[in-house]
């Protein structure tokens, strides 16, 4: 369930785009009519805005926005703007060129999306990147990490939710071998969870749990400060109980000092219009306050109205 | 260039329909009625006469095509009236089942199609088999080959005409590093045939001939009979000159006492309406013989007549 809240009565895509040009322009910029547009309208909307204003006024509504606003603020509000599996492919892009073990975002856009969805991305990657997405994370990523990232990232998984039990436990049994015997990057395991079905996998860990006492994460938790297991523990997660991921992901950019407002921007950006509202719930199960609260406990400014409102809270 | 021809009027789909049926009705079957419609029409325009005829006569034309008619001459006329990805799909998935080493078809599809025909060859996968390709593929292959033909089936390669000439260098250096060494399976090697884009691919090899004297195919045949190198020089071929690649297949078919119908049937039903024109001129380069004729010369009745009226001659 999404959070995103959009008026019963849209205006029309050029009324949008004249409203934001007039956000743009005179003695400074009027933040809170960008955001109580872009904030409240679907991606189909917002793709006819961006076509509309650049018709119109011969510019790119993205390069209006940086003109216009910066920080946080820029990133949550240009993020939101474009279509998702362009934003995914940026996101991706952003990851690819300076990659680190720890970064999960690449799992994140391989698993927790349908597989049209990942396949729009290949193709938003390419007409923008000039290069495949998996081309390029097969050139920046070695070792394990490619081993598991380069099929996933090229996966199309059937969707169907036709389940065989028989393969479940066989492969149930296959996983617990090779993680009983730290063989975590093996191909036959990689081969399981980067090519099945979601329903199929789902299948084959609850087997796993039911033969071994144990869920498969428990199992791949052996060594905390281990990147890999980290990363295969994310791929598990994004496919079987995304709204639990995303919730770590928030909880944790959250926590402490300062934020991790990259994180916290992309997770509110790319769940807003999806499951935002689930992943509320499960923060609020886990952390026993509310998401806005704690949004609004660690972000300020337009940045934090930005958020807000995509959370589907009044500003 | 296709050979396919198609009448500069071209009957209604419903009156295609029509004789179709009237093909099939009343004692024995009219081959040469069926091989006249049939054989010369589009893939569009055999998808509607599909349509229609499962419309009127409450059965889908490919189940009476298999009532009626048998053998080689079968498989022709069914092949052939599959839409492209839909065959390319069938073709994967027989070979899938009884996978053996030497089967060359998996390259075939992941290598001399578009991305884009690929990848609807992978969606008609799933929507006929209920799983994935790439699923298929990693679970009956192992090895060496499983290596190299998941990333190839799951490949969606750039296909813009830009070449990195730095990177043509670097990576024609890197394969003559792991074929000297005889590491044909080494994952950079596999990383850069099955994800670069195939123009890069072209530069790269072009580079590596220069830069080492020899074709690349040339230091892949150390070992004539290791059927992982020939998996090899056919993803090369398939590449960077399909219609030699598609002459072999045709030449080796035709060859000896004996014919291979499986492969000369594949081969023009793929080819017809893509480049077997092209295929037809290296045939003849190579063997100084038309290719029709050798057809002729190795095939007999309805078969004979439909393989030659895909190769647009007359019958």
């Amino acid at each position: 369930m999404a959070t995103l809240k959009v008026p019963a009565t849209v205006p029309s895509p050029t009324d949008d785009a004249e409203q934001l040009r007039k956000a743009f322009k005179g003695w400074g910029t009027n933040e809170r009519l960008i955001i109580s547009i872009l904030a409240h309208r679907t991606a189909a909307q917002r793709r006819a805005i961006r076509s509309i204003y650049a018709q119109t006024y011969g510019e790119e509504l993205l390069k209006s926005l940086d003109d216009e606003i910066s920080g946080d603020f820029e990133r949550a509000v240009v993020l939101w703007t474009l279509d998702p599996a362009e934003r995914d492919a940026q996101l991706a892009n952003e990851v690819v060129r300076k990659w680190h073990q720890s970064n999960l975002v690449l799992i994140e856009i391989a698993c927790a999306r349908t597989s049209d969805e990942l396949f729009q991305v290949r193709r938003a990657y390419q007409a923008r990147y000039k290069r495949s997405l998996e081309e390029d994370v097969a050139a920046h990523t070695s070792g394990d990490f490619r081993k598991l990232l380069v099929p996933l990232v090229s996966a199309y998984r059937y969707e169907g939710i036709e389940v065989n039990n028989s393969l479940a436990k066989s492969e149930a049994k296959l996983l617990h071998e090779k993680i009983s015997e730290k063989a975590y990057s093996h191909e036959e395991l990689v081969r399981i969870i980067s090519t099945r079905s979601k329903p199929q996998l789902i299948a084959t860990l609850n087997q796993y749990k039911n033969e071994y006492g144990k869920t498969i994460n428990k199992d791949l938790n052996s060594d905390p400060k281990n990147e890999y297991l980290a990363a295969l523990r994310a791929v598990i997660r994004c496919i079987c109980c995304p709204e639990r991921y995303f919730e770590k992901v928030i909880r944790l950019a959250i926590k402490g000092l300062g934020t991790d407002e990259n994180a916290l921007t992309r997770v509110i950006t790319t769940r807003a219009d999806v499951d935002l509202k689930v992943i509320e719930e499960a923060y609020y199960k886990r952390n026993s306050l509310p998401l806005v609260s704690a949004v609004k406990g660690d972000t300020s400014g337009d940045y934090k109205d930005m958020l807000i409102a995509l959370l589907g809270h009044d500003i």
